[in-house]
This record gives C-alpha cells, structure tokens and sequence, in this order.
C-alpha cells in the first residue's frame, strides 16, 4: 500500500472515530431533551447514569491512543492538510484541538460532570419552583467545586483565569479580559442608552403585552411563524419545556422547545423565533460533513446571533410586523383585532428594565448577560462564595438596572446555565447579539432590500445567506474569522448600536 | 485477599458489567421510543445509526472476554452458587445463559440487525399507510434472510427448526413444536365455541363501540382508569402512537403509548389497560435489582400474561364495569348517559370475527395468533417465499375466521413485529392469555372475592399479589415454573376455556 493511500486510510478511520464520537453525544442530547420535556420524576437518578455512561464513553474515544495515533499521522501528511482551509485539513485541525482538550480531563471527571448536570437541573427545577436558593446551595458548591477543579486541568495562559478555561469550551480564543473590553464600553453606551428612552423618550402602548390569549391559538400561531421563516417539520420538532431551548444531534432531526403564557404571545413568539434561529443553524450544517467538525457549529456566540437574529433583527422589525399583523387577526380574532399596527409593533419593542433574562427587552438585555458574567467570573475565581451569591446577584440589579429583584426565583435561580456545569456560557449571548446585528447588516448590503422582502413574507433569502456564508462552513474558521470574512470586518459593537438607536429612538419618539 | 474476597470483588465486578450493558439497552430502548412517538422522518437514517452503535457496544460487552472469566469465576464459586434460587445464583445462571447466546452472534450481524430493524419500521409504516405490500417486500425478504442466518448462529435442537432459536430469545425453552402442541387442541376448542356462540348465542348490543367520543376526553378517561389500576404516572408516562407499546428501562421510568379514535373509546380503553399491564410488570421490578436478570422479566410469555389480565380478566370483567360505567358518564356525560350496565358490558365483551388482531375480542384472538404463528414458521423454515405471504394470509383468514380480507393494510402489513426483526414472538400472546387466566384464578383463590373489590375500584390486591408472585421474582424461574409455583400446577388450557365460556355464554345467553 502506497503511503498516500495509507494516510487516506488513516484519515478516513479518523472520520470515523469522531462520527462514533459524535453519535454518543447526539444520543446523549436526546436523552437531554428527554429530561426536560418528557421524563417522569421517577427516572432523574437513572437518567443521570444513562448520562455519564454515554459521556465516558465519548470521552474514552475522544481521547484514546488510537485517536492520537490517528491524528499524528493524518496531521504530518501535507497531501491531507496542505489547503489549510479545505474540509480534510480543518477537521483533522479542530479534531486535534478536541482531542488536546479532552485528554487533559480524567474519565472520572468527565462521568462525574454528567452526573452532577442531571442532578444539578433537578435540584435546580425544584428550587426554583420553591423560590429557595438555600436548596440548590450545596449542589451549587459543588458544581462550582467541580469546574475549578476542570479549568485547572485545562490551565489558562498567563496572566488569564479560571473563567478562560471553561469558556474555550463554547467560545475559543474567547478570555474574560477579552470579553470585558468589549463588554465596559458597551455596558456604559447601552445604560445610557436606556436612561435617554426612559428618561426622555414616549413609550409606546403596552396593550398587546397585555392581551391574554388562549395557549392552543399561541401554538397554532407561532408553528406556522416557525414554519413561514424556514425551520423545516420534517427535520425537526417544537415541544414545551421549562425553559426554552434547541437540540440538534443531526441535520435531520433537530428539537426546539418554548412554553406559552396565557397572558400574552409575545414571549412565545419571541422564544420561539429564538430558538428557531438556532434550530436553522443546525438544520444548515452540511449533513454530508456530519460528525466531524465541517459538520459543526463553530461556536456559541455564533450560534446564538442566527437565534438573536431571527428573533430580533427579524422578529421585532417593521417590515416583519407588516407580514405578520394581519396573520395575529387571523389566528386570534376579535381578542386582537382592535389593535393597530403601531400598537402591535411598538409593544414587541418596548423598553422595560425587569428581572427575567428571558423576557428581557433587546436594550436592556445584555445588561442581564454582564450580571452574570461578572458573578459566574467571581465565583470561579474564589472572590464570590456561592452563599453569598443572592446578595451580589441583587446588588447588582439594583445598580446596574435600578430594580429590587423580589426573590430568588426572579432572582439569581432565574437562569438554567449553572445548574448543568455551564459557566463561562453566558457572554456568548451578547457576542451573539453584536454578531447578529453585524451579519445581518452584511446580509442586507449583498441582498438588497430585505424589509421589503419580510414584509411580503419572503424569508429565504435571508436562510440562504446564512447557509452559505455561515452554516455551511462548519468550523472552518474561528468565530471572529468567520465574522471578518462574512461582513468584511472585525466585530464591531457599532451595528448593534445602530441597530438598537436605529429602530427605537423613532418608535420612542426621539 | 481471601478467595471468598476475592469473588465477591468478581461478582460486584459482573453485576457492574451487565449493569453497563443494562444502561445501553435502556438507552436504545428510549431512541426506539422515541422513533415512534416523536421523532421527525428526517431523523430515521441517523436513529438507525445510533440504535447500530448501542446495539454494538452491549453485544461487545455481553460478549466481552471479561464477563466470560468473570462468569467462569462466579460460577465455579459454590459460596455464591450454593443456594440455586437466590438472587446471586439466579444473576450468575442467567448472566452466563446470555453471554453463551449473545457470543454465537457476530458483532456485524447485531448492527446489521438493528439498523435493518429501524429501516423496517419506518418502511412498513409507508407500506402500511399506502397499504401497499411490494413496497415493504424487500425488506421483509432482507428480514427474514436476516433471522435465518441468526438462526443458524444461535443454532436449535435435533428435530427443531429455525423458529425455535428466535423464540428463545422471547419464551426461553418454547420450541415451535412445543406451541403447536397447545395450540392444535385450543384451536379446536375456541373455534367450535366462537361457532356456538355466532350461531346459537344472542348477541349483546353494539351501540357502546358505535357511539364517537371526543379525542380529548377519552385521553382523560383512559388516564384515569389507567391511574386507578395502579400504574405510577411518577415513573410513567401515557403517550400516543400509532401502534400502541410499553417501553420500560427502570422502574423508575416506564412509558406506555396507545391511541384513540374518535369512533369509541373501547379500543383505547382495552390497548391502555394492555399496556398499563406490562407497564405494572416493569414498575414492579425490584429497583434493587435494576440491570441484573434478578430485575428483570422472565419471558414475554409472562409479561404478556400480565397485559392481557388487565386488560381481559379486570376491564372486560363485569366487576370492573360495576365500578367504571359510573365513570363513563362523568367523562362522557350525555353522550353515553342512555347506555346501560349490561349495554356497555355487553358490548365490550362482544365476539366478531374481524381482520386486526389488535382490536380482536377475546375468544377470536389467539387464532389471530395461531395464523401469525404458522405463517412466520413457514417463512423462517423456507417452505414459504416472502413474495406469497399476502395471499397465504388471506387464505388462512378465510379458513379460520372465515372473512375476506380487504387489503394489506388489514392483512399481513397490520403488525408491526416482523418490520422489526421479530419472528418467534406472536404466540407469547397466546402463552400470556393462558398465563394470565391461570394465575387469575390463583390470585382470586388467595385474596378472596376480587369481583367485590373490583366493583369497589379496588385494584391494589391484585397488583400487589402480582408484585409478590411474579414482579418480584425477576428470572429467578423459568416462566413455566414460574406458573407452577404462583398457581401449584403447570400451564393448562382449562383456565382460559373457563374463563371465556363463563363469562361469554350467558352474556350470549346460552
């Protein structure tokens, strides 16, 4: 056998581990999924078993000797890696920083982090439900226990933190010093921002917020808002859950989940749109690539402006209003028919400090996100003891968004993300919504006039912009390459700006 | 470290391996629940390739050289061994009975299985939809190529045949001759009492299984019922799918599905109590014994026997209808307000030869069983082709039950078994019937007047005598000694015959 034909072989088998890798962890987000929607009580401590199995396992391929192998020979070949941006170079590349990461890890760790996620989100579920911090306490010491003791196995460059460790796992190259320059000039552009529309600004009506509707019309209606912006049925799903999210294991079968409130559509439709965003990505990635990192997202910052995107430079935009006001009509009735365009448009872009992340207003929500960067930093750090964490978390709510949070369910047990093990997770939000704004301006200068094409309901070009200049490139380039090439510019905190003035300074009247 | 030390340490180390190998089987176990509840079309390539890996990694550790000394140890070690019935012998006996089978199966065969089964379903599902049996033919063909080259590998006694090695795997002990023997005089018997009773019986009124009931309510009933029998919604879950299943992977995680048609409610009645009973079975499992045969049911024979009594010996009861037909109105309210005690019971007890096994009555449906028996026997031993099959079937219809079948739909493409690799099975329904009408009168015997605490919606002494004499006893017995020591006497077909000609003649009024 000729060598080249030997590391063609190589190769091939590589594909092949990282796909065996990759269906272990797509079972394991389906279990995942499971969890939150549909598991009885009963399975929580099997479930948490069936979890670390699957992790160790994964874990074990991803970092075994043949692996290693593999990926030496597969990395010294110059037939295989020389067009370093080609689909064989970039997944024998992100295979070998997948597989350096992992082998820093000790199985025990890893099954030990499965478990904790599962019995984390069940401590967490109930707590929260009771309004009690002091229940979800200890497991929260542990938790945090735990991820110090992963970031020092991963380690940090010099002069970094405990954070950098963690967060390379959903953002890479991504550092808290790095993400705290963006994030101080932002936090003061963005309150002041705020102050001039609370302070000088008209609000506009509050009344479809305030329109109770009934929850199988929501489901109708934010269904066929999924179906209308491309979220394809016959490759996916939209159930209800605590909090809403997106699982995608492969291009075929991806998972969204939102929960309505009587009380009004708006957060439905926002959640959904949301979480459609991220189920579009997924459905994007190049199915022939699957398993291997050509066939992954590259990152959740990334991720989370397709979500942000849909559901803000879309979901809350005029033109989208134009195509939508008159389907509200039609799926609701009378219970909206009084309610004008102005109204309707005007209140889902109402500006509102409040306590939920979730339900968050775009102005005021990244104010939410450097929160939480700023504690989860804290914590991992030993500057922040978890029982003290109410207490800072409420500080800060009172200075940074000038509200008393009232309880700790509304308060710092709001959010999922810690219970599972997640922290260094919550900054790509807001990375998120600067790629969104940057991308989609980019969007806008290639296509022409999207308001125009929302406004007859015309979304596709929009998804198939970002199939080919996101989706499709998997993780061929790192998210801020990626944004470069894409908008012809490093990220900038400039569009989201424009974007946020741009369409609020008018609906406030300033 | 002592001997005895050191096979205790070998023990613990068995019951961890099939524990691991336990935990894969319930995790492949969800995936193919949730194929038929929830999973979108586009997921069913990839489903296949992850039922492929599970199904492969257990068989590599059921198989393992490592379980193979472990057991050669435990064995050997008559301080384990000594007493043959307790739970460490029983693990031991039946941990070595699979590791002997599952090492006559390649590993290639066990992932061409599963990926052929996951293939099977979803294109039987089309055929069966379109009614159209070309369309599954040729994976049927690949099917049953598939089981007899299986066969071959597990192997059958002198003057056995293929059919007996599948049916091991279901019924362990049950050999096709064996059936043959219980089925030839009971089909003489039942088809001379179903004459009798279509010829000289007064049939009871109809009018319950003609009266439509809304989807919506019949959900609230039959999860009421289902309730009140004594399944654990905190371990369980109801869900819908088109051909009704028990998926249970720990007691503490049990998923039932069944189905309605607004047509009546008797067919989602009698398929939830069917499956609520296997649903019992698998709660009632020693959790203590989770992953270990201790833990485990002993033969579909069994569980099937234990579906079978709730939904025949308890819901068709007229005791259970004392307590339910009161209920009826409260869901129902005036819908079925006029219908009688006798009309409903009547109704639901009504005999009538008819195409779909799933919605036979009581009497008809073991010649279902006897059809389905022959037919796959035949396939399996080559004495019929694959591409004859619909024309065996309506044959054998037209001199069983004597009707015409209509279409595939309604004939050889209504069950979904043989889709799913699993021929050897349909006559554990018939051994469960017989099973459950055998040890219904032995639990009637020790507890007392069941009809009296039935007609009181009292249900927990029969689950409970159920926990104690067959849940609890995993595969501590083989099923037909399992019977023998429950009811004091081996299987025979006198109870069923009883049962059915002491319930069905006077309502027949003969």
């Amino acid at each position: 056998m000729s060598t080249a034909a030997a590391t063609t072989t190589a190769y091939d088998e590589l594909v092949s581990l990282a796909r065996e890798a990759a269906l272990l962890g797509g079972t394991a987000g389906l279990l995942g999924w499971d969890q939150e929607v549909h598991m009885p009580r009963g399975g929580i401590a099997y479930r948490g078993r069936q979890l670390a199995q699957l992790a160790r396992m994964r874990h074990e391929l991803v970092t075994s000797e043949r692996m290693a192998e593999l990926l030496a020979v597969c990395g010294n070949d110059a037939s295989l890696t020389g067009d370093p941006e080609g689909p064989v170079a970039v997944n024998i590349r992100e295979l070998a920083r997948d597989h350096e990461r992992a082998v820093r890890l000790p199985t025990s760790l890893v099954e030990e982090e499965a478990t904790l996620a599962s019995e984390g989100q069940h401590t967490w579920a109930e707590a929260r439900a009771a309004s009690d911090f002091q229940r979800f306490r200890p497991v929260l010491e542990r938790i945090v226990d735990l991820l110090r003791r992963k970031a020092e196995c991963y380690g940090w460059a010099e002069g970094g933190e405990p954070w950098d460790a963690l967060a390379e796992d959903y953002e890479p190259g991504c550092t808290a010093a790095g993400v705290a320059e963006v994030f101080t000039p932002l936090r003061s552009r963005l309150s002041a921002f705020v102050q001039e529309l609370l302070e000088q600004g008209t609000p506009p009506s509050n009344a479809f917020n305030e329109t109770p509707l009934p929850v199988d019309r929501q489901q109708a209606f934010v269904r066929a808002v999924t179906e209308a912006i491309g979220f394809d049925f016959g490759r996916g799903r939209l159930d209800v859950s605590t909090h809403p999210f997106c699982s995608g294991s492969h291009p075929g079968d991806v998972r969204l989940t939102t929960r309505f409130h009587e009380a009004n559509v708006n957060d439905a439709l926002g959640s959904t749109m949301h979480e459609a965003g991220h189920g579009i990505y997924e459905q994007g990635l190049d199915a022939a690539h699957w398993g291997t990192p050509m066939g992954n997202s590259v990152s959740l910052g990334i991720h989370e402006s397709q979500s942000r995107m849909w559901e803000n430079q879309v979901g809350r935009s005029a033109a989208f209003w134009r195509w939508c006001h008159p389907r509200l009509a039609e799926h609701f009735g009378d219970a909206v028919g009084h309610l004008s365009f102005d109204e309707v448009y005007g209140a889902v872009n109402i500006v509102r400090p409040d306590f939920i992340r979730v339900e968050a207003d775009e102005a005021t929500y990244n104010l939410h996100i450097m929160i939480r960067f700023e504690l989860e930093r804290a914590m991992l750090s030993g500057r922040l003891a978890v029982a003290d964490l109410p207490e800072a978390w409420n500080a800060a709510y009172r200075d940074l968004l000038g509200i008393a949070v009232p309880d700790d369910a509304r308060g710092c047990l709001q959010d999922i993300h810690w219970s599972m093990g997640a922290m260094g997770y919550f900054p790509t939000y807001t990375l998120g919504n600067l790629y969104a704004a940057q991308l989609f301006e980019a969007a806008g200068r290639d296509l022409g006039d999207l308001d125009a094409m929302f406004a007859r309901g015309e979304f596709e070009p929009l998804r198939r912009w970002l199939n080919e200049h996101v989706h499709a490139h998997g993780r061929r380039h790192s998210a801020a390459r990626l944004c470069e090439v894409a908008t012809g510019m490093p990220l900038s905190p400039e569009p989201l700006m424009r974007h946020l003035e741009g369409k609020l300074r008018p609906i406030y009247r300033l």
